[in-house]
């Protein structure tokens, strides 16, 4: 179950995060255990060649897995990117890419998915990335994620 | 031997990627197998808690080692990157980081290097990447580094 | 299209590689783009706790992957592993684990795939890894995988 | 400081892995922040080309950075390698490999470090890892590692 809309984390973000804003970014579909995001063509993301940036992706796919764990566990959970692995596979064309996010695990302290990068319209990857989250503790001690929930969640 | 210059290499990367303008990015150091690379603060590459957003660091990462290997095989190579593994490792402070890159293989085909991120003037690494980039093939079908270059070179 | 069988590949592996015997590896599917090996559970792949240990992760993975690539380009393609990023996200039960690999890309110079394990039976991942391996040019000089077998083949 | 001997942590891991037998892995050194582990030349590592196969090497910098955590947090401490990521760089060569593992981050919930391999007397990397544990928590409920001992600790 998700404890916010995509509504209620696209509003959460942009009070959070205004880079967000500066990378156009929309939340295409938000699910228990998916998430997609659009990041439009823009000539600031560019690198030599007329390519998307390495970093543009990186700022995508990491925004693209943050909602999706701030969708489960709600606002109070300020999840902490701890590993970021991308592969770039293939020049992006100059059009808008899609980022379709995965979970992997969303334990009680880490929560690891996978999120791959494709040009809008298109079959072939662009890159891959797997990405990994810790999970704070909350005040009383708790984590926001019990072991009876975990096993009920088939991600 | 480098092939360009600390200024030339900032010349050309300026006029290539108007990104790392906006990220006010100075190079302080730059020899043979070593860069470094100064990312001043700036409130738009915050995230919530007040700490710099690991997009932000990934392009700081993602520049310092291609300067890094630009300087090495001239401005005709627009080398790719391929991989880029981070590890966020610790909260950084409100104020700019250095980041520290190393070559660990500079191959005719591939370039594998390491970059430590720090606070400045701090010792505790705020980050750790390893990357790597595809090296394109020269018009002419040579490799732009020879095996015997690359054998008499001590990274 | 493939240029080697199940069969072929699996007499191949076992000629060059005598630790796959070691592991008990079995591949039981082998398709264009994709590859499931098994691997049984044994007492001397435990670490403490009785979990399957890491390193025979990595081997198992790695294994997939390859048979997968050289199942592509055939037995003169000795490809090489570049990079290996793997997250062990549960622990495996005592029983044996399935690999399913998946190819990303399969270019002419760099091939980059993803495999995920599971318990057999069970449907929560125990390990997720990506992979990259650099394919030697030819001793034509001509790239085994060109651009138009390339764009012809859905990965 | 650290917890355990050397000789203690050899003894340790010599009666939970028997797998560290079958490398016949040597400890070389063991301080606060660093470890050097030898694992000698042997056949059944090889694979074709005559090379030091992969997930030897992936065994041999899991255990290597696995013994300093466990040298600093003692032996209640079972840590678990959550994510590996490995750089191949070169062909090591037919003799000895050593590998070098330096902590970055020993915190209470994560700990992270590299480990660079050479062949035994050369100069040039032969692969370079980096690597994840989770460290759990004790049953106290007291992380293993306090703010303040994380604090007087320069990695």
């Amino acid at each position: 179950m998700l404890k916010m809309t995509s509504d209620e984390v696209v509003s959460f973000l942009a009070d959070e995060f205004p880079q967000i804003d500066d990378l156009g970014l929309r939340v295409e579909r938000l699910e228990k255990g998916r998430a997609r995001v659009r990041m439009p063509f823009q000539n600031r993301h560019l690198r030599p060649g007329g390519t998307i940036s390495g970093p543009s992706l990186c700022a995508l796919v990491d925004v693209t897995m943050y909602l999706l764990i701030l969708a489960r566990l709600g606002p109070v959970a300020l999840a902490v990117t701890t590993n970021l692995n991308i592969n770039f596979l293939r020049r992006p064309a100059p059009k808008p890419v899609v980022a379709e996010a995965r979970l992997l695990k969303l334990g009680r302290r880490l929560a690891v998915g996978e999120v791959a990068v494709f040009s809008e319209g298109e079959d072939e990857m662009v890159a891959h990335a797997t990405l990994t989250y810790s999970i704070p503790p909350t005040e009383t001690g708790e984590p926001q994620t019990g072991s009876t929930d975990y096993r009920d969640t088939a991600l």
